[in-house]
């Protein structure tokens, strides 16, 4: 690996994170849509499936569609479901369950009203301040992984934070999880190919544990991403199939972008969005009842006139509620994302990015992919914004604190103490309190302009560049047994030689 | 006045504003806490109110107070009231009216599912990225005016954009409200003074109405900023009087900052509020049976290690919800604000004013204050900022939009003509729908990298520059009727010389 940080044990000066944790929304999902309006996207989306078919390209998928009742065109590759074997497919997945990480503590609940933050996912570049955009190595890879372990508001990875393209591409899969699983001691996700296997096994090694176990506790996630529009392709098939079949969970995640790759109604495009997405969750479940899937949205819409994809949008935000509405109509685990379609790490990303994670969580998302480095739609991972986000999602977390509203906390007596034009500085009630009250900050400065101008006048961005290097710098590689180690590396080295 | 633009004429490059339209939230408020939790805090307050009592600096407020039925300390200012009697006398504050403007096409309904938005309100200070920190004069004073007015999401002026400090105290808020009254036909705000007359006689002769009139048709309003705690001085009563006797509407405005000038806990600073909310409430329906009166919130916490007021944080989120909470329970409109702590125009101002806009909107607050250009905790009208902050706002006009489920919208049809693997540029789905399908932003740029770097590579502040130029340089000073605004400018001679 590139980088070997054990002997350096620089303390990072005191950095506000929040202890790990999953937080629970208190609040009752927000909804945009009746519940009529969601049945119609219901229908029309099972008519889709019924008259138009999706196209499969995995044959073995094919087969097994087949053997469940669907028609199916060989040549064509069309799969068609009446709306009832549809229905009867789905009843069967799961409303949640426990994800298993090598260390424990790292253990997460996914679905009800949990809420998981994950990593951005695959961009082919990276971008720190000091270096800028560099095409995605196993360098910044390696600090990626190593900065999303450091950052507890990541509980697991959703896929590579940065595409390692120095990696030749027929191998680049065995460096990639072997630097996810021993820099990080999370839940990671396996990338999207047929071959699942190597995945499988590393996950299995890193964990230590035998074939029955990893099928009954889930410890490696896929996500299957549709083809928009209406098509799966052999890898995501048969990768879906390769997981389900071992009780991993995979998220079915429709990239329906309206107006190019799906209708430009916000409403035709969910209904498109629904269709993928019950179509991957029904192969789940034939591959194996009670398998665990997600609902994923990626519903946004087009720039018409320049054809870029914008995210973080109003569309998007309505898309991002009426998507969890959609997942709960079928009760299955929703994911949504932290996006936003900026080209620099500068207030665009940052009112995008929020306007998302605020309705990612209104709309009770379980899992929010993308948490955590997005930038330019997805095409790179940035350092500094994933101590931004990290900021935004320990807001979040703070924010789904149930309020204390005990007798004590409504404060009568302190109030009648302090009486009209007094402070509430030196009294008992607050002297009690005052470590903890509120939220720290990791990340905002609240101190007066001259004193921030003292302090150099940083911008939050130029904050959160020296907080990457704190973070990196004091980095320790999370334990690892020494014979899993050596497991895991000599895994590595028999798989490059069989793939040479 | 300091500039006069009435002959450039220089169009603005095609900006994409929206029409000037007051948002209706279709979504159900959202609830942080739950009905009793609410019942808590409302009955905590008024024990505050009966045992405590509130400070009431005004002799004629006391008198006032004293002739309901409360009971009152000549000596100690203190005024106490029985629960009942503040449960008797709040119950006939309005839920809704109309705001009317000098152009009537600014007219505004207040209350309801409604949310108007206004400018940030009577900082010292203004900035903008070519001439940094600046001092308030009549200059920028009159620019962010022209701004405000220029900029459709602002719908009516919250206050003073910028402390015009160059100007005699004595005689400022003429020239102030001369300038608001004539670069603007949008309602505006009187600045809190014991005496109302001229506030009341500009508005009256801006909008050429006589006093029947103007006591019907509201279009004048106040900020009542109580003294926290439990204090509300002189002028403020008094201009509440005034207001309340005309007709026109008053915001009780707490400024109840958790562990400074109210109970550390977010439930106690809520009873403060609360209480001095009431309390104010009580008094407009003293002075007038239904008069209209607005719930004002504005509680946040206290940095306590700094002693900073911290804004658009996890806990000002928490009360801003609650707040929306306690307005309903008692049937008033409520106001709530788009707000952070930042001392630049970066990262941290754009994420914690949206994270202030959401819980604002998911609040159902039904103005917004403090909309357009707030920054450093209220220290700065920041131009750039207002234009970032027009565009959230437009972002979440557009989010409030029904989203359209017809049959042709779910465009199962066009899904089934596009087909796997096609696209849908060429369909007539969107053919027909293409130009006016999504928001079309003001400020934010969605182009490919390559595209923006070629383009310059500008920041969003950076661009908001540019449109705030580009906004000022194509002000057209709305068309007044000579006789007015002869009237106007006599009035302001006649004043300012019996103030001298």
């Amino acid at each position: 690996m590139a980088r070997r940080l054990q002997n350096r044990r620089r303390p990072a000066r005191s950095l506000n994170q929040l202890p790990f944790q999953v937080p629970a929304s208190r609040i009752a999902p927000v909804a945009i849509l009746s519940d009529d309006e969601i049945e119609a996207i219901h229908h029309a989306s099972l008519r889709v499936l019924f008259e138009t078919g999706i196209e499969i390209n995995s044959s073995n998928a094919r087969s097994m569609y087949k053997s469940a009742g669907a028609e199916v065109d060989a040549v064509s590759e069309r799969v068609r479901m009446a709306p009832e074997l549809v229905e009867s497919l789905i009843s069967t997945c799961p409303a949640n369950w426990t994800f298993h990480a090598r260390n424990k503590v790292h253990n997460i609940e996914i679905g009800g009203n949990r809420l998981a933050f994950c990593n951005a996912t695959t961009p082919p570049y990276a971008s720190d301040l000091k270096n800028g955009r560099q095409t995605g190595s196993l360098e910044n890879f390696t600090k990626a992984v190593q900065l999303c372990q450091s950052l507890n508001v990541v509980h697991f990875f959703y896929g590579y934070p940065v595409e390692p393209q120095d990696l030749p591409v027929v191998t680049r899969h065995l460096d990639a999880y072997h630097t996810m699983a021993t820099q990080s001691d999370k839940v990671w996700r396996a990338y999207a190919m047929s071959d699942m296997s190597d995945a499988i096994a590393m996950a299995q090694i890193a964990r230590g544990v035998d074939d029955v176990q990893f099928v009954s506790e889930p410890s490696l996630m896929l996500n299957c991403n549709t083809n928009s529009p209406l098509k799966i392709d052999a890898a995501m098939c048969d990768g879906l199939i390769a997981m389900s079949r071992t009780g991993q969970p995979v998220v079915i995640s429709a990239f329906t972008m309206a107006g190019a790759m799906a209708p430009i109604t916000m409403a035709g495009a969910l209904v498109e969005q629904n269709a993928e997405c019950l179509a991957g969750m029904a192969l789940t479940q034939i591959v194996k009842k009670g398998a665990p899937v997600v609902y994923g949205a990626f519903t946004s819409s087009v720039h018409m006139k320049s054809g870029a994809v914008s995210l973080g949008t109003p569309e998007y935000a309505q898309a991002a509620i009426a998507g969890g509405q959609l997942a709960r109509r079928y009760g299955v685990p929703y994911k949504s994302s932290n996006v936003n379609s900026s080209n620099a790490v500068d207030v665009q990303a940052a009112y995008e990015s929020m306007n998302a994670i605020w309705s990612a969580t209104m709309g009770h998302a379980n899992i929010m992919a993308h948490g955590i480095g997005w930038l330019e739609s997805g095409l790179v991972f940035s350092f500094e914004k994933a101590v931004i986000d990290a900021e935004m999602l320990q807001m979040m977390i703070v924010f789904f604190r149930q309020m204390d509203t005990s007798q004590d906390a409504l404060g009568v007596e302190a109030i009648a103490r302090v009486g009209p034009g007094g402070h509430f500085f030196g009294d008992q009630h607050t002297l009690e309190r005052y470590k903890t009250a509120f939220y720290e900050p990791m990340l905002s400065d609240w101190r007066p302009y001259d004193t921030w101008v003292e302090g150099g006048a940083k911008t939050a961005t130029e904050r959160a560049h020296e907080i990457v290097g704190e973070l990196l710098d004091s980095f320790e590689v999370p334990p690892m047994e020494a014979a899993i180690r050596e497991e895991l590396d000599a895994y590595v080295i028999k798989r490059k030689e069989e793939l040479a």
